[in-house]
């Protein structure tokens, strides 16, 4: 018998709750019904956010809603920061190229984070640069940027703050209002529970004064006239609006537990699982390990292996991509997860170490990780 | 107790098995079991396109592959044709405006199709056109355009033939290949019965000839990126993946019953509708009618009154909008539908006319588009 756990960094699973609203009869989108539900959900995502702006949503995935991050806030030949510190930092550069932007790439070595005061003399030098664009939670390191010190950056200059949160919002911690992030980015796959297809982006004031001299080509991905249809609750093009009826759901669940609480348990958990790990002397591959996802390096061994001996078991985690390919497995703890996730995370690995020859002492990683959990 | 039916032109009423897979346990979309799926759904919508050409799957609703079939194919200043016959030709004229194109609008009457002579003339006097947009219907008004003869026309110039067919696909009668259409776009919330979220676009070899020398700037929708991971049945961005799987459910339905019954089945319905409303003395918006969905006059009458009657009984349709607002109800009839859906909207219409006092024959609606249906 197959039994299987997701701790794939997205898609993540989905609570049951959430299932059962996506299985409801469809309905019409532009009526009083979706209208409700829309501002319902609009209100809750600020909630999460922890902003007054504005925040479109989008029928697409994260990428979409990146890329909507670029084309309405910027022109032809804009200057911009792009930090790449892995894949998704990687997509902010090959977004910025698609448009013809200026860019200046502060690149770092896959698992560490951007230093502030770095980005802080390129804004100084360059006042006409007009945006930054960073992770909140580079997913491909698993590393935590510190956004907070960014936005105190970048909030003393003329560019605007843009934070890809896709992996990070209701995972780890991001204030948008007060750590002073113009534009967020989140997808609703991830620690908001429900299946890939939405995405949201949140716009400041400052953004939006940005938006109104921008003109790269857009479209569908057109943020005033969303901002105008949301005024409506109403969106410009047919919404995945079963999607936002089944987020409408899991942003209860969210809102219920509290965004504080609800970031402090996946805080909690992922302690745990790096307690747990540390006990089986696996090296964490980030000097900044996020919540959202722990990446484990596996000295001696091809990560890859270990990758599929997991799934033979039904744990499905993710491998490394590119340098980090065959090095580490990551393992997401995000949205619908508890301390029985943690256990059975570590007690698997154990399991399949043991089965590929590790040397380790069985029960540690697990000793480890409920030591941790009970705060010991 | 109110027991609602959607006769909105999508979404509509998605078939309970559908439903039910789409609240099944997440799994991960990078996995060999989403690569199964995609590699099922792709070869059974080319069957339900009548096309050998590979066909792109977008996390976005149908606006989003038509700014595709847009930025694909094309480079700033490039000339194209864009036939505007209502809300979706307007679409396409708004798409080509935001892209920096030279459009030549052939703007037609709201209800009436555009005339291939026309389209023929255009293109033998410039043969730099490099691209025809069109509908298959025109959702706006209900009318179905002659996509044959067009394609034909096309077929013997260097543009390509970009045919929306949102509302059409497994409606009304679209061999892809047959009639020469080089780009056909589709959305999921209508014949194909799932929920919106996704959109579909087919393209043919002249297409992707276009694509490789287009320039205007794109990153979500860019296809040649879509085309390289669909050839590993997989995609190059998070898809909705459980959409992908209620399509399969749906594809099946379809493949069982054939295309051509599906299209047959619409066309039957359609024209019962058509005999009922007849019958009941209200003229017909459009001139060329499509199996879609039906676009009803209501002289004499608020149409807005009427949508909110016919609503009041848990009948949901469609009202005019820009110059038709008012004027007319639109009654769709895709995918999931019946004679008893038929039986349903007629006597219901029937019932609203005579509480808002119009004169008519009770029983005239529904006797005619009875005898339609038993072919009397």
């Amino acid at each position: 018998m197959r039994k299987e756990y997701l701790y794939t960094p997205g898609p993540v699973a989905v609570p049951p709750d959430v299932l059962l609203k996506l299985a409801e009869p469809m309905y019409h989108h532009r009526s009083k019904r979706f209208q409700t539900i829309f501002s319902e959900v609009n209100a809750k995502l600020k909630q999460v956010y922890r902003t007054a702006n504005d925040i479109i949503t989008y029928t697409a995935s994260g990428s979409g809603a990146m890329e909507a991050a670029i084309v309405n806030f910027l022109s032809p030949g804009d200057k911009v920061i792009t930090i790449n510190g892995g894949k998704f930092g990687e997509r902010w550069v090959n977004l910025a190229k698609a448009y013809g932007l200026v860019q200046q790439e502060v690149k770092i070595a896959w698992g560490s984070a951007p230093d502030p005061k770095e980005i802080e003399t390129l804004l100084a030098a360059d006042p006409s640069i007009k945006a930054v664009y960073t992770q909140l939670v580079e997913t491909s390191t698993g590393t935590l940027y510190d956004v907070q010190a960014l936005g105190a950056v970048v909030a003393q200059t003329p560019a605007i703050f843009v934070v890809d949160a896709i992996s990070g919002l209701a995972a780890d911690d991001i204030p948008v209002d007060a750590w002073q992030v113009d534009v967020c980015v989140a997808g609703s796959q991830k620690a908001l529970m429900i299946p890939p297809g939405l995405s949201f982006m949140s716009v400041s004031e400052k953004a939006w004064a940005l938006a109104e001299k921008a003109t790269l080509p857009k479209f569908y991905f057109d943020a005033r006239k969303a901002r105008k249809a949301l005024a409506k609750h109403d969106t410009p093009y047919t919404p995945a609006h079963t999607l936002i009826g089944a987020l409408n759901v899991s942003l209860d669940m969210i809102l219920k537990e509290t965004i504080e609480a609800v970031v402090a348990r996946h805080a909690r958990l992922a302690a745990a699982v790096r307690a747990g790990v540390a006990a089986l002397q696996l090296p964490l591959y980030s000097k900044r390990p996020a919540n959202a996802l722990t990446a484990i390096e596996t000295p001696g061994m091809d990560a890859e292996v270990i990758k599929k001996e997991l799934d033979k078991d039904g744990i499905l985690v993710a491998g490394g991509q590119d340098e980090a390919k065959g090095k580490i497995i990551r393992i997401a703890m995000m949205g619908y997860a508890n301390d029985a996730d943690v256990m059975n995370a570590v007690s698997s690995l154990e399991k399949v170490l043991k089965r590929v020859g590790y040397a380790f002492t069985p029960g540690a990683g697990v000793a480890a990780a409920q030591a941790s959990l009970l705060g010991a």
